[in-house]
């Protein structure tokens, strides 16, 4: 979040949006797919559906998904259920010219999710 | 669910059991789902997420998802959400010797879920 | 499942339905409600809105719930989610004259479903 | 998002770091309580359900949730499931001396997340 000192109250706005917008997917993307049915070898098509989910709605610019098969232990019956620890997810939002890369992954035994960075494309008028 | 007329106490169970399994499966899979961002093009990633999901989980021995595509309409923002109406499913669950077929489907403009036939493969020891 | 040997057509389908509409009830409250935000303040809050939710659906006839609040720790941000652990659910579904009682308890440390026990109450023209 | 013409770098860091959650808490209400079989009748306690679980997570200072009865018409089996545009939602989340208020409500037919204002009170040494 370097380089916000001094914005335009567009600008600000629409970084602000796109900040809002990374929280919003996040949010959503966890409580969607949490508790799904998964092992090693059902899980590239989850990160697939997820991310295939996820690119559809609007300010999303890119999303990656990688979910820890090591956590990926089967339970009495023979599987997993997805659960918060096993996301590594990495999305960018686009508002205007603004843009925010935000992750969801653990972070002291907990799925924290954060803003990365925001950086303004500045347009050739700004010059 | 025909020719059940007669059934010793244990079959009774594993059928009643079968039956059981594939209405749980079904109630899961349902809202597990709904809500996920969807288009025609991501449609077939979603389908093979939910099979992989679901044939996961105990007593399961086959499961096909079928996605309506002429429901989804793009919404003001260009996606769909998978709504239950879009669910074609079918279900076959096991528990010992008995076999149970359920789909989830439309039927008369509401998502039903419903047993299509029960059925036991007797065992050499029956004869 | 006792006294089930000799049944009519009908009232096995009855039967069979009440045990898949408990299934479906149970299977559909646990993906539902798995997840939310809860303490031990909260808790009652819940279960009652998880009672009020389930006795609005079609063929259920009880529902009682009751979540775990000792399995409520809090978690490094001072609250706790609903697992599949804290669910002490008893449901009963009838479909005609047949009713199902099933329960969503802890069992050997895995939340399981299971049918406790079906009935009939024989109409009068059964004598 | 008036004033915020010449924040400092921790108070625009504490800034949409506010916004950020307030994304969160939405985007995750939404697909946590979206499909809840509802009725008139029951809505309070859905209302009160999601207020007590939301207030429990970190940074949420205020939520209020309401949910349109006018659209809890009933299916053809009696009750009305929990869809987006029901939802009028309003959260106030805080970081740092930083405030971001929110809300979730139906605009345009859809139902619209979107920032309504964001604050700094401030501290003392300001002055």
């Amino acid at each position: 979040m370097k380089g916000s000192r001094k914005l335009s109250s567009e600008r600000q706005d629409n970084r602000e949006r796109a900040v809002f917008e990374a929280g919003i997917k996040l949010g959503a993307l966890y409580h969607q797919w949490i508790g799904t049915p998964i092992s090693q070898e059902s899980a590239a098509s989850v990160e697939s559906a997820i991310e295939k989910a996820v690119i559809l709605q609007p300010f999303v610019e890119e999303i990656t998904v990688r979910l820890d098969r090591s956590l990926m232990k089967k339970n009495v019956f023979g599987y997993s259920e997805l659960s918060g620890l096993m996301f590594d997810v990495e999305i960018v939002t686009r508002v205007g010219f603004s843009y925010c890369r935000a992750v969801l992954a653990p972070e002291n035994g907990y799925p924290l999710m954060k803003i990365v960075e925001c950086h303004e494309i500045a347009p050739l008028s700004d010059h």
